[in-house]
């Protein structure tokens, strides 16, 4: 955005110790782009930025940094500012970065916050883990019904000096009670004289605070929001949930998705940050369970030893066979495990879903099995690889393809759906779980197909 | 949201046809929820509900409809009622619903929107696809840098009617060229004198309209913005991508990174809605694909088959090896492609993740040696299933399980790096593919490490 040039610039400020001239130049910048050039600049510097940005600047900013840097950069700074920065916080991001820190720690933060911040603080951080309750601010505006449209425009121009969210207002009760919410547009349209309770429509929408922050997304997807006011189970106003944050818990959980489907346990923070025994324990957990699945391929192999020994050449398309059955099913698994987790399939669909991959799955089968029959039939005239029973080798082939392949896709699209019906997470049949489960079955079915063609000729 | 009871009191009022009973229940409805029940209601029903609901109700709810149920429901109705449905809709909303028709349908729907709507429709059309265009609406509010805050309401009042977005105000100079914006938040809480030059700072943020979708979901996230303007390349002012929009690109792409990642060609639609054999095609070309390359095996297992008819006891653990190496390269590839996509990592950081995932792979092929080298020694005791040279076999399995495992995490993370660096969707190595790759080595590095240790015994 501002160039190599600029933020050349800012380094030589920085090496020379021209405060002055940095802090001329930083305040030009958008908090985001300032957080991107301490991103780049030495780790002793960071806290340095903090030290000479303007108060509100420097919290602005603050809050678009990962919590480690939050972290490293508060530990560099004095007392007086940690305690500018914090309070300066919006009180969601602040509950998400206090989560991070040990709770001895975040107790010694939530001390250095003014009275009435704290008591925010400590509420937040009282909801459970992965609840609305988390991810929420008490950064609105409350408007009472008998207002007129002059009394509330006021009322904003006075309190509203703090609040960052004025897209919709919350009309409350004396008791704090939710009744409706007003968006500023309609406000604006009114005419002043008007009363708050004349544009109501007691249709609102509000989340609870112990509400799954997946339950928000869907609600802010299905809605299309900017805003959503969350209240306590007798009605009471709490705070408000804005998009922003709706984004970020969107894109935390396809990450998730996505690390489970590559059979890896979901990590807590991003890959590269994440400490490399930890990585590889939320990888071996997994790696052995399909590992100890995949033992019964040794067993299954070795009921088939004197068939093998008696026609090692089936041996030769071990590999290329279960492997597609592999290949097809970990499609099939990904496909269903994604449309159900955005809600376009549901568990009632299954039998359709089951006549859809049972067509797909002989089309691909066949297809695949086509092309098997040609390699061997290929090899056996240019180089007469398979002996004088390749034609019954090339069938055997051919037809173990078309019923691996099968038998793949409908175990990956129908695993999904059993997982979820038992309140499991569909994403636990992984690409690489399915592709365990066919590949012992689908030495079963190979070495089936095998003993009937070729038994007597080479078995 | 509204209970079984309402749906089913919906559902008898439709098949007694008691129209006006109905019209009155629904008009207390959201929009949305409206849309859910279309679903659930018989085919020929649907149009019925558009014939009776009030004229804004209807475009609001029609928006919240599938692309295949607003086309069905389109081709029911009359062609007032068409009209009043195109004409009412966000114009965003509707470029998306034409993209859907062939052309010569889409004229004709063009045709029958207002002159004003008509031009409208037309210039989003002539926006490339998954252009920041395409997605853009003209529905905002453009403000002058001479008027006082008293003019701007005033304004909004008079002209603001159909206007959505009122977030955020552009402030545009004689000739359309966007100037600054102005949050309606700055607004309410300056002193309705003040003029609008007086509260702007220049530091706006814009798409450019063929910007890519992707460019603006990474700018809503970054920045935060529940809005953001659109210009063309002299900075004229077009429209605004609104949030609720960006939500949807950002999970149409985290789909289609996870359709990759499952070696399935990204649909265009809904798994449920694609015709089947789109669906087969868009999985069969990389089956296909794996499945040629997947052939090596057979290839590389016929150099060895001298080896395997001496020693039928080494095929037995071919499947278990090389399902090994290909779990772990999916378990990197996934992880690294993930933490691309979402800018966690760079291609920079390529040596950073060489050097983790070296030391994850050894320790993860070192667990499941350990565990190869178990299953050996415990079935050779028990059943003296692998004859008198069962330690020997057990050290192959073991070590060729750590090779193969390295092999694969390195392969998994490394193929990512490569493909970007190349210009490549880091996301086509997927599961499946790595899969593949570390199979055919995976071959060879275990009869390579047999050869070695088992020349001279077995071999």
């Amino acid at each position: 955005m501002y160039g190599e040039v600029v933020h050349e610039n800012i380094k030589r400020l920085l090496e020379e110790r021209d405060l002055r001239k940095l802090r001329d130049l930083l305040i030009a910048f958008r908090p985001a782009d300032i957080a991107d050039l301490i991103n780049e600049i030495p780790d002793e510097d960071k806290a340095l930025v903090f030290r000479i940005l303007p108060r509100e600047l420097a919290t602005d900013t603050f809050e678009y940094l990962t919590f480690d840097r939050q972290k490293s950069i508060l530990s560099a700074l004095g007392q007086e500012r940690v305690a500018i920065l914090l309070n300066g916080m919006d009180p969601d991001d602040r509950t998400a970065l206090l989560e991070e820190f040990p709770a001895a720690a975040a107790r010694q933060l939530v001390l250095m916050l003014s009275k009435e911040e704290r008591a925010v603080a400590l509420s937040l951080l009282g909801y459970p883990e992965n609840s609305v309750g988390r991810l929420m601010t008490p950064d609105y505006i409350a408007v009472k019904e008998d207002w007129t449209i002059n009394d509330v425009l006021s009322h904003i121009r006075k309190d509203g000096k703090d609040t960052d969210n004025m897209h919709v207002l919350y009309v409350v009760d004396a008791k704090g009670k939710l009744i409706d919410d007003l968006r500023i547009r309609d406000l604006l349209l009114a005419s002043p004289e008007k009363k708050v309770s004349e544009l109501l429509n007691h249709k609102f929408l509000a989340l609870n605070v112990r509400d799954d922050q997946e339950k928000a997304v869907e609600m802010f997807k299905k809605y299309d929001r900017t805003a959503l006011p969350v209240i306590d189970p007798n009605g009471a106003m709490l705070g408000i949930l804005t998009v922003d944050d709706v984004l970020d818990v969107a894109e935390e959980e396809a990450t998730e998705d996505i690390q489970k489907l590559g059979a890896v346990e979901a990590l807590e923070e991003p890959y590269i940050n994440t400490p490399i025994f930890e990585l590889i324990r939320k990888r071996a957990r997994w790696l052995v369970v399909l590992f100890i699945g995949e033992m019964l391929t040794a067993t299954a192999m070795g009921y088939f030893e004197s068939e093998i020994e008696r026609a090692v050449i089936l041996a030769l398309f071990i590999p290329l066979i279960i492997s597609s059955g592999g290949n097809s099913g970990s499609q099939a698994a990904t496909l269903i495990i994604r449309s159900l987790a955005i809600g376009e399939i549901s568990v009632s669909d299954w039998w359709k879903v089951f006549k859809r991959e049972s067509f797909s799955g002989l089309i691909l089968g066949s297809i695949l099995g086509a092309f098997g029959f040609l390699r061997v039939t290929l090899w056996a005239f240019v180089g007469s690889t398979y002996g004088p029973h390749w034609l019954e080798v090339a069938t055997v082939v051919a037809l173990s393809l078309v019923g691996v392949v099968v038998w793949g896709v409908l175990t990956g699209a129908m695993l999904p759906f059993i997982l979820k019906r038992l309140g499991a997470d569909p994403a636990t049949s992984s690409a690489p779980f399915v592709a365990t489960l066919v590949d012992v079955t689908g030495l079963v079915i190979y070495f089936s197909i095998a003993s009937y063609f070729l038994g007597g000729l080479l078995l």
